[in-house]
């Protein structure tokens, strides 16, 4: 009986969502999720349960998962996003962050946070970075250890490392999930009608079909 | 056994917490309530579970059910509410809308959002409109097909046909529960205190009486 | 010169911006309107510029004018409302106040403030108070001195003072300009179409001229 | 010569407007711009003075320019976007609107606004519709006269006419200034590097160079 | 027992509220917390179910607990804050407040609340009472019966009675849980490491010891 | 006359201030503030013009002035505050940072940011670093090169290397001006009323005096 019920509990504990808009901020200092109640291993973002105040140690508000890279997607491109879901003392506190590490040539692709400005700070290497804003006006700079970006919330931007040894950034965002859309993945990977992309890029169906068996390879490999 | 499941729904009660107000946004993409976990008849607003986005269908961001107007009151209006409620892929997304259609002669009787603006598109007729800012101003003019009128949040508006045939509206507005509070019935289908009323309106107990029963016959109706 | 002087303006008034509402709150301490640079006697709110914070004396965050009543309307009330128009410490912080008096038997009629909640504390006597939601239904109880009662953020409500002595109320908002719609104003003095109220309210069109025949008075003789 | 300077900026300090982003609202009921205090020319979005709400007319909350599409451009698509730079009466109430035409066959490209969710409204006409998460999964359905679509905010969305007849849709937002990137034109018209470009995409330098030729075109002659 | 259980969730993910942080207020009038579903004798904040507002009563939205002054901590202050954990009618409403009492002598130490600013108003008595700003400047005055002094969020402020009999002051908050540090049990009440205390205070060890000593007393008895 | 009519608006742009808080974000992509128009040589922050967008650089999005430490108080401390008054291209993003640096021993005294949590970056050694919530209760731990701690917005936080070199941290925020109001300044640098902190802290006057005539003196030498 308890696990019908505790698998109820959970699935209600996993999609409980948002609330209460009229404070502008979170009610109470924070709010550590109470995985006890409710198992979290779903991706997606959710409201839990609090934990009591009382029960919260200090380690819960210390990360330590980002002290070296991740696996390496085939563009030369790891990124360990921490937000909620890795690191439950975030939750409420509207800032979230992520380790990305380029190989020598690597590239961050084209991609917008809908969510989120970022601040990104090179902690070691040399990258050209940069975004384009509503006019289709290119702001990109090479920048070094020690440096940083801005990329204002939602407009798209990309990295390349061009320095000769693989180069780390720091981004931080003011949400705790800012999101993050990938525009080749969104554009030729997701199953837009065919027709529409012709006439939208000015590609033949041919190029399209290219194009596209990267990313549908990609996705069955499950890697980018 | 019951006494277990109330414990825990007393935890969980207890904890739910209210989410982060401090992203002035979703933290997701989208929310589509669940209804298998509970359901949603009721006519009140309520934060539900969301659905796994693996299995909401494109149709669930799709609304088909303004190609008619609704059933007209006795002022002539019919009135077609489209909120999370009807249509629950407005989840979240900060946005509603009504098709309001209106007889010859009929009118939208003076009434206010108090959540939201208002952007009222005329599909069809011409239609006496209007609001009423706090300096007791009155800003009406005629509107027609392809006009688009603006009401600011939690201004009293209004709306009357004056055109010789049916005349249609299409409003949105940016709250996905604008409210409605409709000020002859707030006023006299409410049961205020009477000798309040009088010194307010200037109105004897007599007059006060006879326009309430008309909205005391109403209610009793069902109608407005 | 002027044309000069017009250009730098033009230039001024094209580029400034709607400030940083991505930031839920003020992004200083504090904003004492600079009264030097621009008379404020208008009864509009408007921004102005801050003073220098170190010309700032303690002096401007305290009000005394609410010591004693204002003059009374017609129907019994008086109503000092402060905000930054009147006291200047306000401004930017979110929240104003009112100080309402009402004789025996007078009263403050249905009004909503668009903008704002309201805490009403009875400072002194014994009041009739209460407000209406958007189902039409009152929710009004008698307070007396000692008591406190909220209004809900746009929802009509009203005061009558049903004690032997004069009633005395502290009421605070949590918008600097929570807004102030009158109903009998906004809808007798305020010029909508005859007709349109006829069918609203049930009223011949005698009964409106009669009601509004009160309001223009009082228009003309700039009380209410 | 000192006073007249004094004066005018005596105006413009009295009503620029609005403040306090610890309100989450207007902190007025409107504020239609004052067009005599600085041309507004200009197609990017700023903060000017306001009017005088006295000096205010009726007109200026109604909008007569979206009665007939505005031109096409060669994808087949005519947009006319309102927001306050043409119609003022939408300053600082939180919302604008589009009304979008596509030709027979004609597509508007897979774009998004940073700013607002949208409301899609089916005047007339068959038209393909869609938007992709951030699973980079398409949501897509073909919807006609009077049916509604919503796209999320931030969420690339597209259309396609699959008619036999023009489309018309009257789309409204949840932003005065929702913003609008292209995809196409932001990737291929804007000048990101191209080898960055070659791997975000698995295409040749010479692919890259003929799509972007189109994007090029198209800026001298000043058309998409 | 399925059903039943599932009867109580469903009445749970019908209540449960608000959502929607995209629209900057509730999205319903009020929410009145359903107690009947889980006890809520938790000191801490927490979002629990709705009630029916058809079984919600006038009385739920008057506070009647604060006629009188609660009890006094050694330092002469007796503050009975009111937040939705005791007065549930405030739940959403943005808003909150505190009966704080002065014995002759008596001080309300420095601190400050994170989620809000405050309006005090004095209801008898002659009070010290000031803040200091982010250049630590002071702002004191002293304020009597019948004055307001305004508290922008997050600052840190104080009073002490310098009058000859007990001082009263009803403040007001723009968050339903403003927050309370208090400076002196959060520096030496709390455990911060020694060495740290020695070097940002200039204090001696004993120094220090001494006066944590008076904080982790008043611990043991449960007063400050 | 020029240069009186410039300095007049440039007191004009130096200090006008926030802005329209109906739309939750900027209505822009990004607004460099112009300072042709008016010198911001002002500690303080305000809103100014922003730049044409088409005379903006991409350099205006970057910034390295923070590749090393700044001068070092008497603390051991060093942190360099980057805001839009020493990085323009942050201004109206909502988010800002710091570097900070700690000398073997040295300390970031006991402080809390009004508007803004902070995500922690250790970039370098080995800190003592923690917070208090407002239960009085400490939440610290000694963080290591790569590790990340999060401080709630306006909790009082504090930081001392106890490695055995240097140490540095970059701090980023969630507001474009954080603020910083560190407690040992407000509380003994102020000229908060000699009697009320005695009965504060439980000190006498002699120690209150020893301890000022350390903020004194740095307030004298410009120092802390």
């Amino acid at each position: 009986m308890y696990s019908k019920l505790a698998f109820l509990l959970s699935i209600l504990s996993l999609h409980i969502l948002t609330a209460s808009a009229s404070d502008p901020d979170p009610v109470q200092d924070f709010c550590i999720p109470n995985t006890e109640l409710g198992s979290t291993t779903t991706t997606r973002f959710n409201l839990v349960t609090c934990k009591n105040p009382k029960e919260v140690s200090p380690e819960e508000f210390v990360f330590s998962g980002i002290k070296s890279p991740g696996n390496f997607s085939d563009t030369g491109l790891s990124a360990i996003s921490v937000n909620p879901s890795v690191f439950p003392g975030l939750n409420t506190l509207g800032m979230s962050f992520v380790r990305a590490d380029l190989k020598v040539g690597g590239i961050n692709a084209p991609h917008f946070h809908p969510r989120a400005t970022e601040i990104a700070y090179v902690v070691k290497g040399k990258v050209y970075s940069g975004f384009v804003d509503s006019t289709n006006r290119v702001f990109a700079k090479i920048i070094e250890q020690g440096e940083v970006m801005v990329f204002p919330r939602g407009v798209v931007h990309f990295q390349m490392n061009i320095g000769k040894s693989s180069a780390t950034i720091f981004g931080s965002f003011n949400s705790q999930n800012p999101g993050t859309h990938r525009i080749p993945n969104i554009i030729f990977g997701s199953g837009i009608n065919d027709e529409l992309l012709e006439k939208a890029f000015g590609l033949t169906l041919e190029q399209i079909s290219l194009i596209r068996r990267k990313f549908i390879f990609h996705k069955k490999q499950g890697k980018s």
